[in-house]
């Protein structure tokens, strides 16, 4: 695909801008998306009357629409990351060897990054944004259902890019809304150093099986809580009611409530009823619905499930290794959390559970680049390989060793 | 393959193993290699008789034999994994949110890093060392050709490990010389965390393409030498020869070296008679042969291709940035090299050449884990996720983020 060819290209220019060269073309695009507002909108408008008359569920609809809020958000997110510090050029670490070499481990972009994403057409503006800021080139491939909003949206981008004088080819949309596309993308190793699928489930298994390029995958968060047997009960009751009902919708909230049996009893029934109150469906196993009749049973598959939804499972267990176990075996290393009052359990579950974060006394919908104060995010990484959790610019950079000498040769 | 799913299990116990538990297993494991010499150069010569017997070159006859000497370095090679720091368990950063939470970045393993690799039974030990004191389990898949050799310092292995209380399924071979056993691993990505595969392209290729699991290459080195206008001739000649001829089949030596037009006469005559001399057979650019008659003409292939041998393609670039570009284009991204005594042309060639390793008056041959002072290495990777360039234990490791906090809620 041509325009890969070409972002491959503008990437190597732009890995080499200054941050008061990018920073401006970050204010220009800023500014391009506000000019193009009704572009923008008029595009979205014909997305979403296309969505509807294709009969798409009223959520996914919802998801695809823009109006005049969502895009100064748009243009807000974009503004924010003029803000951030350029993670390009760091030096990382410098030693000297015994020889006089002196060694230097230096911050430099990835290189060109493909983003393939479902519905919100914002992600194009906030990728954009973000792979600029961090000197990366990035192919930006969105769902067929939004191609019109991003289409106008990169046009937007690239008039911005253009007009700052940084190669506009380092932002490129894929200019067709075939999903053989994407087929095609993933096999553009050459030129491609990573792709970063956002999207549901299915989407990036798909994306993960098909692809030549390496994948960091942003799957799927079964979460847990473990209310320890000397855990602060009221607190335990906050922590559980904000990591489910917060925002069930996201990644980082609680899939699954784990309580040691010694607290079960006068744990369960109370915080059963506000989960209930807070419209909660909770299904337990077999000890839960012992304490609290009238609960449906949690089935294995239960365990496994990442519902996104305001569905609990609850399950009581005989220690804290219990718990671990659970975590490891059902879970999928994505946040979980302790709540307790003894400095030990909290030690041993922090050293026994390896997830992406791991949490004492806190809610896991922490797990986010803005709450780490990573100061934005382009996801949250479920994989263990370059990046883990909450990524943000430094996670879309590499390094190189620059080593200077003064004609040193190898025994 | 139940070995695998074995030894993710052991994985997770031996991430949590102390320093010291890991340093007494790898001492165990040098004793153990001394233990079963007889019955390692037994099962070695089988192998080799085998390899005769079905004429493979000499070449590959000669790395797959053992000896006394080769088997004392193995067990000195793992006696020194003993004195390298514990990389696991490090903060890598620390820091508090203005909510109070306060979050820890900490290195953890990776957790269980396939190896494939052929010919050299050294592999194997080396490789099992270097997992074990990262805390990560290891599955060795060797070659058909050292099967028995394998499988015998393998036995080696586990009984140390059983000795030294850690789990043994930790270290698994992979029990069969079926090549289909390869494929069947590389799908494993439930089990498996990362591929590194060490051989030639070819094996490393067909790796790439058909692993579900990522794969962390160590391609092939292009690697050039650029002599700039400003270059101290008897400077650019030592690295020159070092970089060429000090060990020609490795992947950090020179394959091409560029020379600046304005000093190609009086540099490219003497450095070209002291080349042939050391048996290197020149091709050069029509400007090269122009200076230096009777070279043979470097064709287009030559650009690009990694000779591993007393071959070297010469070319004359009219400028520093005709060099920059020449590397871009054929090169591997793996280690480059100016001369020059004039900084800003140092500085513009260590910005502008984006390659794992870039030197400024230092020979390429220093892309090596123990040259940088990393103590040991696994491979050179080249590629750009993860690790880049050498890797040594903290790149076989990954991160989590423990978060302390006292009831905070996402608000």
């Amino acid at each position: 695909m041509r325009v890969v060819q070409e972002a491959r290209a503008a990437a190597r220019t732009l890995a080499r801008a200054t941050t008061d060269q990018k920073n401006a073309a970050l204010r220009a695009i800023a500014a391009a998306l506000e000019a193009s507002r009704d572009e923008i909108l008029a595009a979205n408008r014909k997305d979403v009357e296309a969505a509807q008359a294709a009969g798409l569920s009223l959520a996914l609809v919802e998801r695809l629409t823009l109006n005049e809020q969502r895009l100064g958000e748009m243009v807000e997110s974009v503004k924010a990351v003029v803000e951030l510090p350029d993670p390009v050029g760091a030096v990382l670490r410098s030693w000297r060897r015994p020889n006089g070499l002196e060694i230097r481990k230096v911050r430099v972009p990835l290189g060109l990054i493909g983003i393939i994403y479902e519905s919100r057409p914002n992600v194009t503006s906030d990728c954009a944004s973000l792979c600029l800021k961090s000197g990366n080139g990035v192919v930006l491939r969105g769902g067929a259902e939004t191609f019109r909003s991003n289409q106008a949206i990169g046009t937007a981008l690239k008039e911005a890019l253009r007009a700052s004088g940084l190669p506009e080819g380092a932002v490129a949309t894929i200019p067709t809304s075939d999903r053989r596309a994407v087929d095609l993308l993933l096999q553009l190793d050459r030129y491609i150093d990573v792709i970063i699928p956002r999207g549901g489930e299915a989407l990036i298994q798909k994306i993960a099986e098909r692809s030549r390029i390496p994948v960091i995958k942003h799957a799927k968060g079964v979460c847990h809580v473990y209310v320890d047997e000397a855990a602060d009960l009221s607190m335990a009751e906050a922590i559980t009611l904000n990591a489910k009902c917060q925002r069930p919708a996201t990644c980082n909230a609680m899939e699954t409530l784990l309580v040691h049996e010694g607290i079960a009893p006068a744990f369960l029934p109370a915080i059963i009823t506000k989960l209930r109150a807070a419209n909660v469906e909770v299904r337990g196993c077999d000890k839960t619905r012992a304490i609290v009749p009238g609960l449906a049973k949690a089935s294995e598959q239960d365990w496994f499930t990442e519902y996104l939804d305001l569905i609990l499972s609850v399950k009581v267990v005989a220690s804290l290794d219990e718990a671990v176990e659970h975590i490891s075996r059902y879970g999928s290393a994505h946040s979980d959390a302790i709540v307790t009052s003894d400095e030990r359990h909290a030690r041993q579950f922090v050293e026994a559970v390896d997830s992406a974060a791991v949490y004492v006394n806190a809610s896991t919908r922490f797990t986010d680049g803005f709450q780490f104060g990573l100061g934005a995010e382009i996801g949250i990484s479920t994989d263990r390989l370059h990046a883990r959790g909450p990524m943000g610019l430094e996670e879309l950079t590499t390094y190189k060793y620059v080593v200077y000498g003064s004609g040193q040769l190898r025994q």
